[in-house]
């Protein structure tokens, strides 16, 4: 009987909340815990919360729950705090992603080499990066000894960020890895055989080791490419993993990359739609063009009216969409388990590199890679064989400077650094160009405004 | 008596090897000496001893010359190699520069972003860093024990690349750091009383200490800059010390810039001619722009012609040009000097950056500072104040990953790197612009073809 608090903040997004929820009624160990649901939007709160009463009673668990639109009441006394929030939601990034584009920032300027993932936003989501802050900073005052479970993003540069900034225990989680699950199963192969290992940075991720029964399995890969590649076609815009991109990035990195990764290429497989469609797949060409995000914004759109559907749905359908005995495949309640019962866990999550698992990269920056949680706490795995050097200076190196470049611009809420970092990105052709993008955000996103208008109080 | 072997590799530059023999006249300890002249152009070569030997003879020096166009035999039995050759001359460059151009790359491609100088060619010149490598393996073999003096560009690529690549004792040498002379002469500072440091690479380099009669001179600079700097105008392209560039990138960078620095900047300096001419100033908008261009082909092509009349001139119109009394302001000569006489001397160098004088760059990367040198060897300033984080994140990082790529791609003969590389570069508009200019300098140069070409060997 784990008696801890977990509290769930920006519990508003029903589908995610309800993973959580029934990972902590599949564990045993976390029996008798008081969950504490979090969000501004007393609406969807309520019908989160709702759902979560309604599935663990069905279910049968022993969990309490409370509701709560006050951040300090949910993080004090809690042991683990998921911050899975997107401060100014959706919409907020659309409108930045049309200031960029209005200024010929093609998917918005936050969409970087090595970053295009377009909700990913790393410059211009200053209110999403204070609010990472500020929950780290009230962990750190009302519950010192809890973990912080970072889901939101932008997982590389908010983890970094609160490391370096606040003494709150941070983590990053992300399901990106599951990507080894969508390959070892298109190539035929059992995944527990499988003796793997991914290591980079959040949607930097690469598969250092790839070993079946104790073979290097790398040339089962090499065999598919050779002869079945040219048959895949994408499921949905997201679905890239064994995409044109994700086997051209292997043949030049060496490695093959996994989950948001294939995502985030160079110019190369991005100049345009077409370049998009060629290397991403008919029709849509990848999450990160005008056809893909169309779909994404629809599935957005598709998530708030099943929120609606599930308040009105019963029991029956509620355990077929969470069935109680299959785990999400979130990390984030194993974590907890693992930490509570004692119970050696191996999971993927986002660290500082203190073991220099990632080579030339100093130990105050987050990367992702395995490791095995218990009482004790995190144990990194020894990355073996190790990334690449080509891998670290051609691709992880330019990512790295890209996110030191965003949070110092942030931290010192200097706008020079931002303006030169806008210099330094291909689509950009003049300094007007900046002046003019700058100008617009300055205008028009009071959060980004009120971030960058505070420099002179400092 | 000092009684050794100094070989000057690429000895047909007249001007250049008159320098170094005036000084090796000018130092007492050298005498005895025997200078070897080694180039491939006869001409040239037997013009330039002719010159030397009558320069010595001229000032009553004792040393002995030697002219040949064999490299082992110069090589043979030296104490220092000075290598100073420029494989395929400047043509090569021009010729470099017009496929980069033809195929939508301003400059030519080796002009890359912080490393905008026109002839400091780190991607096309494959046969100068081969030659690098030659020489640098024949030291090795031949006189192991000798030092061997970089004075040839690309220096920031090429002492890195034979550092990692064989064993000779390399260094790196460039008279950049003079710009402090000049900023302190505009200042109105006796340099005797300045107490200064420089840190960085080469051709990326700033003011890190800049101390006058005990106290920080920056703000006698910053009262200049306020008061005086807008009544500045180059004397020619090349003078940019203390142009809008320079004063810009002291701004953003929190130090001033000193030498080739200010020509490499980002694209923001750089764009087309009338950006170049509004930072460098007019008429010629700096050294790598049209206008400055062919004032310094012009100026090639005069340094000819100055070998012919130097070679008709009297003996005392030699020692006009090359007073007896005054040294170059090379530091190659000092340097052997500090070494055989053990006479403490301070040098700015280019050195593997052990002492980590230059933060989070590899040890394995020659960075240039100041050092002291004697018969004990090199011993590095330490660097106080350090280099400024935002100064090491935003520009020399960026720097440096372009120096690991282009000997990466150079090394490995990969043109995939080349490509890639290629592929960050903003003026890239498309993986086929990056196809068509491979292709060009693949059919055009044959060094390069046979560079490349020789991978499958391998």
């Amino acid at each position: 009987m784990a008696n801890v608090k977990i509290s769930i903040i920006g519990a508003g997004s029903a589908i995610f909340s309800l993973r959580l929820v029934g990972d902590i009624c599949r564990m045993e160990g976390l029996s008798g815990s008081l969950v504490s649901l979090m969000d501004i939007d007393k609406e969807r709160l309520d019908a989160v919360h709702a759902l979560a009463v309604r599935y663990s009673k069905a279910v049968g668990a022993d969990l309490k729950f409370e509701k709560t639109m006050d951040l300090d009441a949910s993080i004090e006394g809690a042991s683990f705090v998921v911050n899975t929030a997107l401060v100014n939601g959706h919409s907020y990034l659309e409108k930045t992603r049309e200031i960029g584009e209005r200024n010929g920032y093609y998917r918005g300027i936050d969409t970087q080499e090595f970053n295009m993932v377009s909700d990913y936003h790393t410059l211009t989501n200053t209110g999403q990066l204070n609010f990472f802050l500020d929950v780290a900073r009230k962990v750190e005052k009302l519950s010192s000894n809890a973990w912080l479970l970072q889901a939101a993003n932008p997982v590389f540069e908010g983890t970094t960020l609160i490391y370096r900034e606040t003494g709150a225990k941070i983590l990053g989680f992300c399901h990106g890895f599951h990507g080894v699950d969508e390959i070892s199963k298109e190539l035929g192969l059992n995944i527990g055989e499988l003796d793997w290992q991914v290591a980079g940075f959040n949607h930097n991720l690469w598969l250092t080791k790839f070993s079946y029964n104790g073979k290097d399995a790398y040339p089962i890969l090499n065999n598919w490419i050779d002869e079945k590649s040219k048959y895949w076609k994408p499921k949905d815009p997201f679905n890239d993993q064994l995409s044109p991109v994700a086997i051209d990035m292997y043949k030049f990195y060496g490695r093959f990359p996994i989950g948001d990764t294939v995502r985030n290429g160079s110019w190369k497989y991005h100049y345009n739609e077409e370049v998009k469609r060629k290397w991403f797949g008919q029709p849509w060409g990848g999450a990160d063009s005008k056809e893909g995000w169309a779909w994404y914004q629809n599935k957005v759109r598709q998530t708030t009216l099943d929120t609606e559907k599930l308040a009105k749905s019963k029991d029956a359908d509620l355990l077929k969409q969470f069935p109680p005995d299959i785990m999400s495949g979130e990390q984030h309640i194993p974590f907890i388990n693992a930490v509570l019962e004692n119970k050696k866990t191996r999971l993927i999550l986002n660290i500082p590199n203190k073991n220099n698992a990632v080579p030339y990269i100093p130990e105050n920056v987050f990367i992702e890679i395995p490791v095995v949680v218990d009482s004790k706490g995190i144990h990194p795995e020894k990355i073996e064989p190790s990334l690449p050097e080509k891998l670290v200076f051609m691709y992880l190196f330019p990512r790295w400077l890209r996110m030191e470049w965003a949070i110092n611009a942030f931290i010192k809420r200097d706008l020079g650094i931002l303006k030169e970092f806008l210099i330094r990105d291909p689509r950009t052709k003049s300094e007007e160009q900046v002046e003019a993008v700058i100008k617009g955000l300055m205008e028009e996103l009071p959060d980004f405004k009120f971030h960058y208008k505070s420099i002179s109080k400092r």
